[in-house]
């Protein structure tokens, strides 16, 4: 990551703090789970919640520890082959698809991993002067802990809406959610060059790196997102079963798999159903924004509806023009709920809801350049069959929810918080 | 099963006794695993021990409580669902390579639903008059848990050895055994009519019915097993490189899973170790049986010695013929130790060491007739594509050994304590 | 092959008639197919015709013409390549599944190919002095190319009848053929000591050979095999669609493979039809035996109907108390149709309609020990996961059909004219 | 395809005599092959030769004949299950993957079926007043069957070249060809807005189509291919061993397919051969450019080289810029010797050569909309999972060969003329 000057003005107390309340964030993520819960990956796509514990402490000690202290003694020499995610850089790894067959070290163990080098990690803090280098590992290691935050999301709720039970992992609070399927306005941006990607201080990704100029056509975007409802008639209107709407990939795939609705939705005696993480199976809202589904779903669906999903360079521009003074301004109600909202005012808002499926492949932009070493491999070597998605999700930590910021997933993965907006040339 | 009526002897309190025996050994099998190891499925033929937990106890549910007692309460009527193994008859169930992703009920839950059957069948043990079929299927539902108790040993063996950080099972005793390979013999056994399979009175499964008549030639049996050192001998001289000794099948399975050395053989600094259920990874002990190998390994070491497999019919006239009285002389010294065990007398014996592979299909008796219902589902119906094994292991409940015993299993197969010995014609 | 000292009695003539006819009858057998046909593999199990034209002389060429003609010069050096089949010991050769792909040499080089392999054949024929090993060779290559003209009919109609246009082999000739499903009846065989397996004059395969004695039960054989008409109502019975029927193996292999009926039929406007070397696809006849089904599908079928398969010794040893003076005496009729025909009289026959199932796994009799050197891979490698068959089809040459023949097939395979008939023990 | 009214200043004659020019080379094209050559696949993404010669006249057939002339009469009803290649619109038609296996139609019939269409076309073509629509339809057939002619040589070379004995398709000619490599120099084009896309009279298709504005900052592209020598340097250098210069897709394929260098290229003797249409096995010019590999090896090369592979927009903007009077000067050397010749003047050139892989994913351009009906089927539903490659090849058909052409394939296909050149920022 080309990391900006920005830890300068964070004092000692203030890197404490904040990297204790991230380290304690992952494990109050995992406190409703079993000791089971934690150890199995029921899909390739999905890590043991174990491992996610693992993994980030793993990072701290590998890059900062065991890079920059010499006297530093691992707290496990076996761990790196068992915690190491895909850094071909870093040496052998367990496969990726065995990860949930390892039983230990267990979660108490893993536990106590985490409070050694955390223990580690804060005599470091406490020194007051900190070379850029280790300020900007620091500062990686802390996006990456909140990236893995949210996969746990992803993880532990495919964990559990894959089991036979639907187990819930927290109670329903009372709620009275609106039902009523908002108005759908289109909003008109004028073409033009304009210039998108991250600059100024702060952290940012390498991916998203280097402001640079971009010309658009005239387009018109949604004002808000796509909701079940809406979807709901797509599968009604035979969405699932007619190829004219699908991508040659997506129709294989939608075959192949017997794909027939989102993941997570269930009909029960003859009830749309879907699996939330809070309260289990539950009924599903038509006015909440539709969700877990696929490229290929959200390109079908805006073939459908005579429509197109934007691009990534439309998105950011969007949000430039309609909500220079709202980019951080996050969905509240959803994070609490843990699921989409309805959107029950006239506030037009791109971020905070869903990640946003785009019609973009994920690609450098110009003048990218991955760094050099293991940390190279972060993104740039991603870059190939992935498909771009934008504006972050009620899970997505605050300091993740930007508006240059670029998620990326295979087509075909819907286990992640997704739904989609429309687009068109007028 | 076609139980013999040997249950009219054994009175209430016998009952009981042995069933509250065998129960608890279960559990205490699984005592020395973490609640993480409970869960996780490796490889397809392996069970998550917390699966055997519940199956054994949903058999004495499904069977027994719920076939034949109007009142009984279901602990959880979804159970059904997650602890069913294969049987069609009693409907859906969970797809066997998705068990390890069950990670609710979780084990304190599942050991609950232990103790709510045992209670209710304690119920009935009380009673003193219980119908025959009723005690012919208590016992088939503790044979069947015995059954499944010498599997927990196989899975839990290849969930902990499967693991990068090899932890133990239980600690390694001191020990003084002899690295000696043991003189080798062949008992001359006289061909002729013979009548083998089960037939008298106690406990037998359906595949083993039919006292029937068969004809063998003469032939010998050697007489002990294949050992450690021996079987080094075949691999250094390059036994897993050259086809000649090898099954068509045998050989494609050698190279597509690039086999070259026994299942939890590892070498080490240039010496061979084996993962052991006491003691984790130790150095192979050469005058120990080999064990953990498939039917194909051990024809391609039978083909390379000059010799061959005795069928399952030699096996059983070779116990007839050798050891009337010592049918159930099983190594006990393999019964500490958890593994198979040198042999430092001259007392021949073909029983309790490992699990013996013969050249015999697995194939019906003559008259041989599966039950009718679910419980026809036992054995019968797995009479295609596996080779029989004969004598038991150091981990078979002792009345799982019996001369007439059929084990089965697919000829690649090796989690189980598989070894063998050779027979030739003269 | 051990073979038997009978070709002394052979003269230099009747070798150079012999090996001539068979010869041209497997060119014969090509003689309606087009370039094109020749050239597919449109699964595994088949080959292309062009590569039977190819193997069968390089058969020839690498085992009498270039091990013991020094001078011999290969007709091509890469032919060895393409036209192995699976020896090992030969070499390099094309993968199995790959052949299909091999458009070079074509048909007419093949011919050249087999015209000048024959022409050195030839030669060595006109010497009045061959050694025995010579002489066993060419009884070996001759029975091995007659092996490859049964092939060639199972492979050919797979070709035509899965091309979607459904081309005819050869036209249908006029036929009054009953379509009464002829009455059935079981006979006895009494139980006890028999002999089985080849011995005398004569040729036959290594895994036929030792005569042994085998003891069997008192049993009862099906005077003829199941028909079309009584497979028929296993099918309306629900046969297909009820697990209880199967061996576990084969039910779900017709749930992976959605297997609804034997191959080749194919419902046509609700009538039941077969695509037939002779006159294309063409309605069932009733009365005709059931043929080109897995074992999995006769086990089913015998289930269905409370009996079961014979064992390979039981169907011999039938063979030799019913029919001692009609061994040889094949299906004529069927020979004529290319198909099995209906039985019209009340004679009773084992052999020559289709190759019939047994319930016995493909094993090695006593005392057998494979060859040295490559034509030792013939026929011991293959002795795991296959069922024997019987009997011989109306395609098998003549020279086939004895009661001694065991002919072996994975239990799902149903390229072959495959059929059955059920036994019992009373 | 929006298709441009070009057609009105074609007359009668002119479409005649282009029309069977073009119908007359694709037979051409196959005529060195043998009819055993014209029905094989010998991997999914190759068709059989006999394939493209029935599916370009089943285009003909339904898209003209049949849609448009109510009397006309199908050569063969179920030629279209055969020939159909993917367009569900038109109905059911054999799996991909099963062309090769279909003998029937043969070459002949097929030869036949193409003079029955030409015929009722020709009477067509004699018609002095065609609708516009039936023009343009004319014209897609035609642009469609030249795609195949392309086609066609991929497919011939994979089959021929995969052949063991590597037959040649043509004799190779004496050549004098220089093995230097040339010299090497990037061309500097400025960054501003451009206009690309085609527009104006003539053939295009639809994704082609919307001359648009794009932005793009000032790069450099190489003056000329990347060359074999270059390539082989790559390889020395452990390009294929060393993970930091690939893509994870492209370093997981390289691994599953054990890639260790591009199609076609072999070390007999210790010297790199590739197999070439002409001449067969033959050595490498290093002067050459590189062809026959994946977009992961060119992503791969560019990293090892510190530049990258030019985006689309790039390629067609370096195009007008350096060469906007040569825009259709293709490579006649390549031409007539069926692959890519060294360079030997300082004339740059992008066009016709080799296909070059562009950094660019296969996506719709601004206003891209898919026709109705079966055409809409051509492009727009591939827009996913590939990446487009510009500038065509010396057997890509002249009006083929256009600067705003974009032709696409998944990002490890190598069977088409693929090479590459780089591009950098400054």
């Amino acid at each position: 990551m080309l990391l900006k000057d920005q830890s300068a003005t964070i004092d000692v107390n203030m890197w404490s703090v904040r990297f204790n309340k991230i380290r304690t964030k992952t494990r109050d993520i995992c406190a409703p789970l079993s000791y089971e819960d934690h150890v199995v990956q029921p899909t390739q796509e999905v890590s043991p919640p174990k491992w996610h514990l693992g993994h980030t402490t793993w990072f701290f000690e590998e890059f900062i520890l065991k890079a920059h202290f010499p006297d530093y003694r691992l707290f496990n020499k076996n761990f790196s082959f068992v915690f190491n995610s895909y850094y071909e850089t870093v040496g052998e790894r367990i496969d990726r698809v065995h990860r949930g067959n390892i039983t230990r070290p267990g979660v108490e163990e893993v536990l106590q991993y985490r409070d050694y080098v955390d223990a580690h990690i804060q005599e470091l803090l406490d020194i007051s002067e900190k070379s850029e280098s280790i300020e900007n590992l620091l500062e990686l290691g802390l996006q990456h802990e909140q990236q893995h935050q949210e996969l746990l999301y992803y993880d532990l709720k495919y964990i559990l809406g894959h089991n036979p039970l639907f187990p819930e992992y927290l109670p329903k609070e009372q709620q009275n959610n609106t039902t009523q399927i908002p108005a759908l306005g289109f909003i008109d941006i004028p073409g033009g060059l304009y210039r998108i990607g991250f600059e100024g201080a702060g952290f940012s990704f390498d991916n998203e790196l280097g402001r640079h100029q971009v010309y658009v056509h005239d387009f018109q975007i949604m004002d808000r997102l796509v909701t079940n409802g809406e979807y709901f008639q797509f599968i009604e209107d035979g969405g699932y079963t007619r190829f004219t709407h699908w991508l040659a990939d997506g129709w294989d795939w939608v075959n192949a798999q017997e794909i027939k609705a989102p993941l997570y939705w269930k009909k029960i005696d003859g009830i749309w159903n879907a699996y939330h993480l809070k309260g289990g199976m539950r009924p599903l809202n038509p006015a909440a924004p539709v969700t877990h589904l696929s490229h290929y779903e959200a390109y079908a669906y805006a073939r459908w509806a005579g429509n197109r999903l934007p691009t990534e360079q439309e998105w950011e521009i969007a949000h430039q023009v309609i909500s220079p003074e709202i980019s951080k301004h996050t969905n509240l109600l959803g994070r609490q709920a843990l699921e989409p909202m309805p959107k029950t005012g006239d506030n037009i808002q791109l971020i905070g809801d869903v990640w946003e499926w785009t019609g973009s492949a994920y690609l450098p932009y110009p003048y990218y350049k991955a760094p050099e070493g293991a940390l190279g491999e972060y993104n740039g070597k991603f870059m190939s069959n992935q498909m771009v998605l934008r504006g972050g999700s009620f899970v997505t930590p605050e300091d993740h929810i930007r508006p240059t910021y670029r998620n990326f997933f295979q087509p075909e993965l819907r286990w992640a918080f997704t739904g989609f907006r429309l687009a068109r040339h007028i």
